[in-house]
């Protein structure tokens, strides 16, 4: 029997896998959690009907979290990541030597219990020493720091379900107060051919709060229309001012240090949507 | 009834779009042709059950294939675009200037006349006094020039009918015997989720007629994978070694000066494919 996934990404459109197995097909505490088989994509994790990560694909998403505001930081000691329960983003975090502690603040323990058991490339560092994972609302959390943390990765759904409160300015005002002197803040915030009121929104919001905004992109085949965008906020240091050589050359897929500025540098009808 | 076009992309995966008209669906001497209406991507230009075009992402494709070799190139006078019957290209060279003369030969005049009738905002350009049309084989009509092109384009549909002898080495020899001592060439090549072996093969032969190859990736959402490479060849000029301060504003929706290096810094697992 042929067994096809298909995730209607908007009304009109959508894309169609083919599955050879189902290993997890239900409802947690916050949302729908399904881990399947796909002969195009390897294994794939799916929260509310959404493709979250899959193994042939993730390195894009994690790397091009991680690595950016990583790069722009002089000295990231303390890194905080808002939801990033498959443990993509903080395996990717771990690669950088100046990292002395990671925080991980899932809301659904389901998620990292279901990425640990069937998606042990992308979570296998959750248990490093390095690292420290809660299980809280990650909004709370943040609101609860001050002055804590030298860059903060927000790693959410889509907004919608629980994830909604993390594209909000008071969200963002609470990053900034979370976040040292000269900290930097990076936040994945979804597609401009499907999303352009939540750029356009999310944008203005951080602007007004941080001195240095600034938006990338990446290719992301398994997500909807496949350019992903991602905003970071500075409160001194700009990613446009690393010195290319003297980022390190890393154990990555997608990021390099030639790919740095170059994903800052935006089709227009992007660029148009954040002046 | 709701009607749903899906395109396998591959064996294993694919994308689905709803419809709404179906205006032309036939064989053509070349290959299948359909012209439908989708709700997500306005009209759109199928063949052989690949999306070639939609009226709302064509920019990003038709803008890329031909302002990185125009802009590279000092004085493009003359310009042969092979295939590309939708128009898209044609439209986007007549955006410079310098070009006195811009040639299409495509080998299928039903896409020429249904791309007219069904898509005129991106076929009105066809018509144009700079323009000539030809109804031809491009692999036949390539053999027999010898120094007469600047620049030449190729727009092609994947290697599979009609457009297989397109992707090969022999091809690669006839364009540089076409161009002028300092023309340029760029063809559309695949994308590297899913066709890295055509890349890489495409890349070593047309590094071995060409002495400067470089590479550049766009992301259309309606093509295999999203992210899309472009393989330039040229014989003088180097699209790197262009100033961007000196490229036009034009009128555009995804090609900007400041994309024009960017698009050539590329995914360390491309790169690694054209190394």
């Amino acid at each position: 029997m042929d067994l096809w996934y298909t995730e209607k990404q908007t009304e009109n459109f959508g894309i169609t896998a083919k599955i050879t197995r189902t290993y997890v097909d239900e409802q947690t505490d916050f949302q729908h959690l399904a881990m399947i088989d796909t002969n195009e994509w390897g294994r794939m994790l799916v929260l509310d009907g959404m493709v979250m990560t899959t193994v042939r694909d993730e390195f894009v998403y994690h790397e091009m979290v991680a690595h950016p505001a990583l790069v722009t930081h002089p000295d990231p000691k303390r890194v905080l990541v808002v939801g990033g329960g498959d443990g993509g983003v903080i395996r990717e975090v771990l690669k950088h030597p100046k990292v002395e502690k990671a925080v991980l603040v899932e809301i659904d323990g389901k998620v990292i219990e279901y990425s640990k058991k069937y998606l042990p490339e992308i979570a296998g560092e959750l248990d490093n020493p390095r690292v420290e994972v809660i299980v809280d609302d990650g909004y709370m959390h943040i609101a609860k720091q001050k002055g804590a943390y030298d860059v903060i990765m927000v790693d959410s759904t889509e907004p919608v379900g629980p994830a909604v409160e993390l594209f909000s300015k008071g969200f963002y005002q609470g990053i900034f107060e979370a976040l040292k002197e000269d900290g930097i803040f990076v936040a994945q915030t979804d597609n401009p051919w499907f999303k352009s009121d939540l750029i356009r929104s999310v944008n203005r919001d951080v602007k007004e709060i941080f001195p240095i905004v600034r938006v990338y992109c990446a290719n992301i085949p398994t997500y909807p229309s496949g350019l992903w965008t991602f905003t970071m906020g500075s409160k001194k240091h700009d990613p446009l001012a690393v010195n290319e050589a003297s980022i390190p050359e890393m154990d990555t897929k997608y990021y390099t240090p030639r790919l740095h500025k170059a994903a800052f540098a935006l089709p227009k009808f992007v660029e148009d949507l954040v002046k």
